[in-house]
């Protein structure tokens, strides 16, 4: 990775922020850039030092990096591509953070030139919270991180984002970005409108009896709002089809609740806890989210 | 409190155990006796001390009590209480930790002798965790309890167990069972539900993907199916609303989501974003969960 000399995040809300605080503890001498286009923002990243330069002008912040960051929510990625795209030296590699791929990928190879080498990316990291004063150096440590290179894609690029996301302690993972929104849809879209679902059919009142179960379930529904429904527009086919799932699911123990079958609600429990119990072995052993 | 001597405490899993351990560290001079059906889980309480007796005969256990709470599944309240009721000492009173109260109300209701002085208690403390071993003497630190009175109750004995409660570190509600039951079947027994139904609705190679957000809305997933399941029989109709009110919120993410309609996406998502900002506020004043 010696030959990055600069990165340029687009965006410094949480991710962001953390992106250019993980790059300054991973490599000393790389230089990092931010632009946002919010003043409060800009001079909260400047006092916060999250960058070694805070840029108010895109172009400018881009011009000599080696690799450009989006950070940004998704629906905005094709813009910025088409205000960039001139002024991005030539080979830089372009990523982003969004949590949907086909349409960034879509976006990118149609306004990025081809001397400019485009590879979507996906850490799994992240909070409830916003706002770069959130920003931690640690966020990405152990985090699983998706490359979604397509056919067209500069293999020394998917390269070097790989070692790039290594060294900010992800686990990196490359598959197809239509593979990679099936697999979000429903493991983390559709909990994500799981968890607000419930919210929104709870009475308020009634919240106040809530415990740490309750709190739990809901914590992701306290995401930000606008980049949420950027992901849900821009991943809509894989999620209704979760929705659906999910509904038949509900329905199958509202059937059996309704006519009092134990044999049936312990079986639709038992399969719940069971497949559970595999999934949070695998992430232990594997040294995810400990 | 002075003049509870004894308590003794029916099923010694993760609750159970806790009841016995909290009551040691809030009353030094208060005798805690346990009874368990299984003889691995007494021989487990002996050895960690959970309480100072441990019987391996459900009537001699209660004999000395002046407070018994049960703490086994829901479904074998019934014919606990049958199986003791001649051999409590009149003037006892009985509660229990079940997470439903209508039904454990009137089974106490029909089955005990006047003389024995029976209210529901619902402790909202746990984990996903089971077992003896799991006990702890803080579990009820901060915890909410309901108190479940009818017409016919005692009202000293209500008066002892709000106390005996707050001591073992609770925040006492009174409230009629049904009251109870409404409330409960939406802010814990759907979620538990939710969280089953989502995990049910996941492929199990898909969730090697899953992050943090998966994990916490499915935390409450991994809960001993066969006491889930007997909350779940006990609170069949306004579970059967709950799945319905969900059904409904998540219809009109999905209709949103097929149209693009962002406006409507976000408004949804923003709506849950407040009521749960409101939730968690309220619970942090009331440093509850914290």
């Amino acid at each position: 990775m010696r030959h990055l000399r600069q990165i340029t995040v687009i965006g410094l809300g949480l991710l962001g922020s953390s992106v250019c605080l993980a790059v300054s503890r991973a490599f000393s001498r790389m230089k990092t850039a931010g632009f946002t286009h919010r003043p409060t923002t800009r001079a909260k990243a400047r006092r916060l030092k999250v960058a070694d330069i805070v840029f108010d002008d895109i172009r400018k912040s881009v011009a000599d990096a080696d690799v450009v960051i989006l950070a940004t929510p998704i629906c905005t990625f094709g813009r910025i591509f088409s205000e960039i795209k001139d002024a991005l030296p030539p080979g830089c590699i372009v990523t982003d953070v969004g949590s949907t791929k086909v349409l960034p990928c879509k976006w990118a190879a149609k306004r990025l030139p081809k001397n400019i080498y485009y590879v979507g990316s996906h850490p799994i990291a992240g909070s409830e919270q916003r706002g770069v004063e959130f920003g931690r150096d640690d966020l990405f440590d152990g985090a699983l991180c998706i490359l979604t290179p397509t056919a067209n894609t500069n293999r020394s690029a998917v390269a070097v984002l790989k070692k790039f996301w290594s060294a900010l302690g992800c686990f990196v993972k490359v598959m197809p970005p239509a593979a990679h929104d099936i697999i979000f849809a429903n493991v983390s879209h559709l909990p994500h409108i799981t968890a607000a679902a419930l919210v929104n059919a709870s009475n308020a009142q009634e919240l106040k009896f809530a415990g740490k179960g309750f709190m739990d379930t809901s914590r992701i529904a306290s995401g930000p709002a606008n980049i949420w429904a950027d992901v849900l527009l821009t991943n809509a086919q894989n999620i209704s089809r979760g929705i659906d799932r999910l509904t038949g699911e509900l329905s199958k123990f509202k059937k059996a609740v309704r006519s009092g079958d134990r044999k049936k609600i312990q079986k639709l429990l038992e399969s719940a806890v069971l497949k559970r119990k595999s999934f949070v072995k695998y992430k232990m052993s594997r040294k995810e989210l400990v």
